[in-house]
Order: structure tokens, then sequence, then C-alpha cells
């Protein structure tokens, strides 16, 4: 038989108990986090969200009703607990509690609810595979790590608002159920009922109607806003995901820059503690990629790329030498320390960068006394040598690694390699928190695929004011259009993408140009974004904004290694949730009603 | 040519000028409201979302080039303006103006961009169709009541998080893409790529997820959410619509009843200034419906339900009679000074009647002179109709209309009739602030459709505790079902009913007894919510909540006639948003990969 709460009311939480109340009668509500029966008295540590305190049945002492309960209380059983606070008896203090010289003898005991055997215990340190976890959020959650996580997650919710809401920003909630919005992933879509045939899109994000917020002269806007994309989720992504969302009119770069800043400082401030030297400083996309080979480069270790295209010209070792002379780059890094690499060890780093696409990896290893142990050496002068050590700075005890390849390739792979490197040698440091701005993007690329040229960011994104005027020319020589910088700007935290936004293209004209120039016809740019393209001409004021992934940020705030743990109710990368069973199969009438059937693939032959 | 904006800062806001900026250099931004040349000189009144200046351009003293580009202004174009601030001319100044004295000597003029010609000009009362002006929302936008109404609707969104997050709650994300949550309206699917021939559902509110986070020891909870159903969109109903939701664990309905009193009175009184008086009345849901027909009464008049029941068993009206006699109700309003109106006016409160399911209308007039008109007073003897005028207080003037029918029938109508009454006769104060919780619901009620027993508010609501011990017996007799009443509570602000909730079930044996009594079976209650079930199985506290509905609460606190005022970009009554023109349709090859197609009904034939 089960207990009713009726009006019982709690006088403190759990873990606000201290010394303080020694002598107080006092009420208490939570759950059975243990229970230990000591030669028939009975203890039971009661746990709340605020901490743990010991309650104690002595059948010598306790009401014979609560002893009778209390021999039925098991693990998570949840209670109600009147008693007296007591200095515990000499030597059954715990120091690992915060409550540990104290304890409640109870007078009282009401069972509210029982605990089904538990999948896994309720406490930090489990090895439990996550997909249970999942299943069982709810007994997850009672684990403190976890509800530390989420309460620091509604810290950053109250604190961006607070920060955002005081610089006259406005929230305002943009619409889910909406039309494809272009930021080159797969929409959700949401069948229409009233219109059959016709589909919702889920918003990847609310771009169009927070530059259309801009048009209607809201001048600042934020939202901490759900958003979708139907991507294959590799990389620990989720196909809804958190934004912190702002839009603000007459404005440049600067003044975007501003806030950010501001509010990163404001939230490690307040909910950390820490505080960020503004003002972040700022790298170059160019940059980046050169010394780093990503555009996401973290900036708590060195392991910088070294160039040695110009030394590899006329070395013997034929495929740096080729590379060299056909315009791809030869570069590598200095592994300090690594010469205590095993030959093993070496092969496992080749065979990673292989995976991202490399040929090969080539490495010269310095040891202890100087000598070179290296597959290549012998096809380098002893002045080629002699170079390369002193460009790379190498030192007795280093390891260079080089990739040979086309320019993005070997950025790119070294770009992996470095992240991976540092993994590996431990050099991370991790109290630090190195923030970057990447600037000066370009404003297209050419996509080998589709054999035309794309927005690196999104076609609403603004080129510099001086190539504004060079569109009509591009427009004739695609050349000059891959020369083109654009006003985006990404903000970068420990080799992390956090925030990125840019100026937006405020000018019918402009906006028209560059549609053309990536090859979206006059009808596709209607059919797509028209009400953007049409709302430009009202009186459309210069703006720009930024978006932060609040997911990420708070994963990284709390040392978490994914953005599951940051989620209340994720989903695994597959898209499930353990929890619901979500996506499940609906009744045919749901289909009927909504005009649609399901039709998959194998089903055709 | 449009001008950059370069690094051009505004210092002051539009409306934030005075007569102490006389003589200072200003810059400012913003749109031309209106444009007027007198003889040469130009007057140009720029607005922010502050308010208006006027800046003046005169050829005699701005420089060429301002004055040149200021005759190309046109209403709508956006600007850059730096000037000197001088008192109006005597006899110019303009007393509507806030800023009326004073206005801005033009030096220095930008034009961002141009405007075309506007559908309709950017003013408070305009008479434009509404489908143009959600097209044109950016320009809709700009009109200073719809500002006005954002950014109260922002202060609500604030003024909440305060409220709920300094009370202990926690904001939680809960999923958009879900399972199906039986709050009996259709949802809206969202097909699964990943898993095709699966759906998601779009969640119809977070109730299964709150409650899941009551288990998981999170206590208190809150969120501003959005939720959807798939309605056809009758009574000003959105396909998306925004909620401020709350549940607490350890709980009774004094401590929900409290909390959301408090947020209102919070709300209220810092927005509006408004003090609500503490505590809100409380009214059940029987005499809710006896006194106004409604279980949404709008206590800001009277015209309260009289029953004439008993008088009319032995009446010579047939009507009145049978239905008395057969177990109905004979109800009728006694509306003050109605003797004036019109036999036409009388026939369309019939008609209106009539729409909504009277079979007819009956009436009496009591004329100024004392006299009685009506279709009926000659079957009544002397002695009937003296009781009816007194059980109605009729007097001089008077107009009584009586319905019979079915009691739900009689008191539906009548609820209908009271509110039109009402508003026909125009005695309706604007100003009032008429709350009150409904309470004592229900639990179940019979539907004949079904031919079973449904819960009235949800199947998660709890019986009251001394009906919880009647389970098993009702299950052999429906009739005590219909007895049962649930702790559930709707708290309803002049006739609308702005939040709802319940103290929900706790335990899994109570759970499963209210399914079977619904006729949910074991089997669909574990396919449908079995997560639930079991999550309640794995000590869940005793725990209750409620969720306000935002967009009607500001549509009351801003007086707004419908919540699409109050909503940035809400959808006509067909769900469809005349600004993107979702939903649309979709490319074949989208459809493809999510193994869905479309099979309109029409093309089976």
């Amino acid at each position: 038989m089960l207990d009713n709460l009726g009006d019982f009311k709690r006088d403190y939480f759990c873990g606000e108990l201290t010394e303080n109340n020694i002598g107080d009668e006092v009420r208490l509500l939570g759950w059975a986090d243990s229970v230990r029966d000591h030669g028939g008295v009975i203890f039971i540590n009661l746990r709340d969200k605020e901490g743990i305190v010991q309650i104690v049945i002595d059948p010598s002492k306790s009401p014979e009703q609560a002893y009778e309960k209390a021999k039925r209380v098991r693990s998570e059983y949840v209670l109600a607990v009147r008693g007296r606070v007591n200095r515990r008896p000499a030597g059954t203090e715990n120091p690992k509690l915060k409550t540990g010289n104290i304890e409640v003898a109870v007078e009282e005991l009401k069972i509210l609810n029982t605990c089904d055997i538990l999948p896994f215990p309720i406490e930090d340190n489990i090895n439990v595979h996550e997909e249970v976890r999942l299943r069982y959020r709810y007994l997850d959650l009672r684990r403190p790590q976890m509800l530390k996580k989420l309460i620091l997650r509604h810290e950053v919710y109250q604190a961006t608002r607070e920060y955002l809401a005081g610089h006259g920003f406005l929230e305002v909630e943009t619409p889910m159920l909406t039309k494809s919005t272009p930021e080159g992933a797969r929409d959700f879509l949401v069948p229409s009922r009233l219109e059959q045939g016709k589909f919702y899109a889920l918003p990847q994000s609310p771009q169009l109607f927070k530059q259309i917020l801009m048009v209607g002269g809201i001048e600042r806007y934020f939202q901490i806003v759900k958003c979708f994309r139907d991507e294959d989720l590799r990389k620990d992504r989720q196909p809804e995901f958190t934004q912190i969302d702002f839009e603000m009119s007459f404005v440049s770069e600067e003044d975007v820059i501003a806030i950010s800043e501001g509010l990163v400082h404001y939230l490690f401030k307040k909910i950390l503690g820490i505080e960020i030297n503004l003002p972040i400083k700022r790298m170059s996309y160019e940059e980046a990629i050169n010394r780093y080979g990503t555009d996401k480069p973290d900036l708590r270790y060195g392991l910088e790329l070294v160039d040695i295209t110009d030394i590899s010209k006329d070395v013997e070792f034929k495929v740096f030498r080729a590379v060299a002379q056909e315009g791809g780059l030869v570069k590598g890094i200095n592994i300090k320390g690594g010469a205590r690499l095993t030959r093993k060890e070496i092969d496992n780093l080749t065979e990673y960068a292989q995976k991202f696409g490399a040929k090969g990896m080539a490495w010269i290893k310095i040891n202890e006394d100087g000598s070179l142990q290296s597959p290549i050496v012998k096809f380098f002068t002893q002045k080629q040598i002699d170079q390369i050590i002193s460009r790379m700075e190498g030192e007795k005890g280093d390891l260079f690694v080089f990739i040979a390849d086309k320019p993005e390739v070997t950025h790119r792979i070294l770009g992996f390699l470095r992240k991976h490197i540092a993994e590996m040698m431990n050099i991370i440091p991790e109290d630090r928190w190195e923030f970057v701005w990447i600037v000066d993007f370009p404003l297209l690329e050419w996509d080998e695929e589709e054999n035309r040229l794309v927005a690196l960011h999104h076609p609403f994104t603004s080129p510099k004011e001086e190539d504004i005027n060079r569109l009509d020319e591009a427009l004739n020589n695609r050349e000059i259009a891959l020369s083109f910088k654009s006003r985006a700007y990404d903000l970068v935290l420990n080799g992390e993408e956090i925030a990125g936004g840019s100026i937006r293209i405020h000018r019918p004209d402009v906006q028209k140009k560059i549609f053309e120039l990536i090859g979206i016809s006059d009808e596709e740019a209607e059919e797509r974004f028209g009400f953007l393209v049409n709302a430009l001409k009202y009186g459309a004021p210069p703006h720009g904004g930024l978006a932060f992934g609040l997911d990420r940020l708070v994963a990284l705030m709390t040392g978490s290694d994914s953005i599951r743990e940051v989620i209340a109710f994720p989903k695994t990368q597959k898209g499930i949730c353990p929890l619901t069973q979500a996506p499940d199969y609906v009744r045919e009438e749901q289909l009927e009603e909504l005009g649609i059937e399901v039709e998959l693939p194998q089903e055709e032959t």
C-alpha cells in the first residue's frame, strides 16, 4: 500500500540541512539513494535535487509503523519523512557527505511510490551503454552530474536572454512550420492535411525570418530556437538542435562581433567565474588554413603546419618533387618528443592520414643522439636535410611528419593529423579557453560535383564592400568571383565552431547578382526565397547577425564529450529516441488524411 | 546609387531627441515615414523603433549634395542623417509628435536603400485585408501598434522566465521530433528518412516529457515552448502555438494554483501596471455550467442562466412541458433593457441559437407599460407567468429568452447566446480583468460517438484521492466512474481559457485502471505511452502542473481581437503562410528519399 502525499510539505531540501538544524523537527521529501540494515537499525540515504542526508529508523526509538514501512523500502522508493535532526554518534560521521555530521531520526515515514529493480545504479561513475541510459533517461537524469549539466544549460538560457534583452534585443518567435530554408542540408518535411500534396518544412535556421524582421524595423532581434537538419548523423550531430540566434540592423562586422564577445564574456564570467580576455583575437581564413589546416583551429597547442614546398622542388624524393612542381603543397608538423614513438605508432599515424585521403605520410625522426631515422632521408642532400630541420625547428627527440598533395588535400589531412597527434601526445591543456574569430572567408568556392560556384556560407552573405562593385565583372569571369571575400565571421573555441554569422546582403540588385553567380535562376530564386528578395525591395536596412550552437557551447562549458550529454532527450546517431522509440509506424488512416503513402524502394521490385 | 553605411553610427534614436538636444549635432538612422516638399524645402519624418523626428533639407542651408539626394527620397527609403537639432520656427510645432517642438537641419544624408510603392501605408489605422498584411508582414510590422504588441510579447517571455526561474524552476527543452502525444487532436507527422516508413510526430504539448522529467527528479520544470495541433482552424486557432509550460513534484492543487496566480500577478503588475486581487476566485465546473452554460464563463457581466424547469413541468406550452417532464432543462436569460429589441433583432437571436443546434428560442418581452409581448404567454396561467417573472427578476423593459432541451444542449446554447447578447447589448466593460479558476471537473465523460468513457482532460489526470479507492468498483459500473471528479483546474480570464492543468497520476496501478476505464487496452497503452507507464514504475513522485496559452494571454493583454495579431508570422485559417506561401510542393527526389508518395484521393478514381 502506498501513502498519499496529502498536505505534507518539506521544510528543507536534504542537502540543505546543517549542524545548525540539530534538534529541529524537519520534514523531508526524496528518493532512497541507498538502504542499509545494521542489526535491525535501518539507515536510508535520502536524496533530492539539493543533495543527500541520512535518515535513521531505530526500532527502539522510531514508531513501530515507521519501522515496519522502513523494512519495505528499496532503492529509489519515494519517501516523505518527518524526524528530528541529531548529531551522528562519534565515529560514524561521513566526511564524503556535506551533511555527514548529522542524521535524521525518523518519527513518521510515508512511502509515496515504489521502484522496480534498477537497470543501473543512480551514481556518477557508471559504465553503461549509452542507449540503456537514454532508454531509462528518467533514471539517468537523477545522477547528480546529469542534473548539474541541465542546471548549467538552464543558466546559459537565462544569462543569454538577460544579456541580449539588456542590450535592446527583442525576442521574437519565428515559425516552425515553414518553407524550405536554403542552408544546404536536407529539410525535414511535414505533410499538410488541409493542402494535400503540399508540405511544410521545419526550419534549418530562422535565417530568412530574422532578415524579414530587420526589414520589418525590429532593429535588434534574438531567439533561443530549435533548428532541424535531416543529415546523416555523423560527428555528434542531432536532427534537432538549439541556436542562440540574433540579428541587428545598421551594423558592420564590428558591432556584431562586439555583442557576441560581450555575450560569451558574460556567460563565462557569470556561470563559470572565468574571465575571457577581450577582444578575442582574429585570424583570416587563409592564415588558419595555412597554419592549422582548418578553419576551426584549436589554439590550445602548437603543432603548426610548416611549408617545405620550396625546398621540395628539386629533391630527389619523387613524391615531394612532383607535388611541389605541380602546384601542390608539401607541409609538415614537428611532433616535439615524437622520436619516442615506435614504428608501429608511426604506421598507425600513416593509416589515420590515409583514412582522410592521404596517399602516404613521410616522416623523419631525430634520435636523441642526433642521428636521423627515416625511410626518405636517402633521397635528400645534406643541405636539403639541414634546410628542412632548420625550417621545422627540429631538435633531438623530434619527429617530423609530412603530407604532399594538392593544397586543399594537404591542409585537410594535416588539419586532422594535428588534432590526432595532440590527443595522442596528450598535450591538450584541459583548463584553457582559446577563442578565435575566423574572418575574411572567401565568398564563393568552386563545387566540383555540381560544376558551379557555391556560397561558402549561404547566399545571403554580403561580399566585402569593395567587391560589390566588381560583381558585374565577375559574372563574366568566375576567377574574379573566386577572389571575393565575404563579410562572414565564425567564432571558434578550442577547435570547435561555436558561432557563425555575417553581414547580409540588403540590396535587391546585389542579391540578384549573387544568385546569378551561383547559378540560381530568377525563377528558382523567386520560387525558393522570393519572399526575401521581395522584402529587400521595400526599404531593407543594412543588417547582420550571428548564431551560436547552444548545445555545443554547453557541452564545452560542462566538459562533455558529446552534445547528447547536455540535451535532456537526445536521439541516437540513427535519429532514434530510445525512450519513446520515435520515429514509429503510424496508422494508415493518418496517412490517408494527409494524402500520402509509404512507398519503400525495396517494395518496388 | 545607394550609399554604404560604412562606420556610420547613430547617436540617438529619433524618438529620443528632446529640446535638451537643441544645438547638438546628431546622427540618426531610420525610415522616411513621410516626405513633403514645401516650396523647395524638403521635410522628412524620419522613423525608427523609438519614434519619429522631422528632418529638414533647405537648399539654402544644407549642402547641395544632401539636397539632391533628398529630392529622390520617397516613403520608406532607408536613411542615415547627420544634422543639427533646432527649435522649430514658432507656429510650425507639431503637438501630435513627441519631438514636435524640434527638427534636425540636415548636413549629411545617405540613402541606404530605396523602397517600392507601398501596398498600404505604414500607420496604425489601416483598412487592409489581413492576407495582404500577412503577405507584406515586414511592412505590417513597421506599424507602431504591431511593434508595441511584439514588445509586450517579449516582456511576457522575459518576466515569465524571471518569475519561474526565480521560484526554482529549471528550464528544460523537450524534443520537437517525437512520438504522438495523446491530446485528442491530430498530430503533424514528419517522415523519417533514416528509418523509412516511420514517422516522428510534432508534440501537441510536452505533457509526457515533463512528467518524465518529474520522474527524473527535476522537481520543478518550465519551458516556453511551441506546440502543434493539426486541427481544422476554426475559432482563432493556429497549427503551431506557444505554451508557458511547467510541472512540479510533491505538490497538491494548491501549490500549482499558487505559482500560477503568482505568475499572472507578476506579469500584470510588471507589464501592465495592473494589480490582480489574489487569491483568484474558484468555481466548480458544475456551478459554471449551471450559471453560465460554459466552463469558460466571462464574469465581466451578468446575464446568468435561470432555471424554470420546475415551473415548466405543468404548463400548457408543450415544448417546455415535454422537456421538463423528460429530464431536460428549461432555462432563460433576462436581457435587461432588451424590450427595445425589434422583432427582427429577436429573430436574429433565434437564428443564432439555431446555428448552435437550438430547435427554437422562446421569448417574453415586458414592455415599458408593463404589458407582455410574446408568442408563448398564452400557453401559461397568470400564476405561472408571475412565477417566471419573479424567478427571472423581470422588470419593465426586460426581455427573457428561453431554451428548452436536453441539459447539455440547453447549457451549450445559452452559453453561446449569453456571450452574443452581451456583445449585442454592448455591456462588456473593456477595462475589467475577471479571472476565475474552474475546478472539480468530472474525470470522465461518456462519448456517444465512440460509445465509451473518455477523459475530460487527458488520461494522465489524477482522480480525487477519495475516488482512487473506487476505481475497481467503477470498472464494473460505469455510472460510478461518471461521478468521479478529477484534480484538474483551468484558469479563465474574461471568458477565455488561458491555462489548464492538473495533478497527474503517479502510481502505475492507478494509471493502468484509468486506461482500462477508458477502453485503452494494455497493448495500446504500451504502444502509445509505454515509456510513461514504465517510468511510473521507477519511483515517480507525486506531481502536477499547468500550461498557459501564451498567444491567447498576450492577445488579451494587448486587447487584440485575434492571436494572429500577436504572432510575428501567423498562418491563415487554412494553415497557409501568405508571406512564404508555405506549405508548398516539394521535389520528387525529396519524397523518394523519405520513402513516401503523394496519393491524393481524387487521383484514385
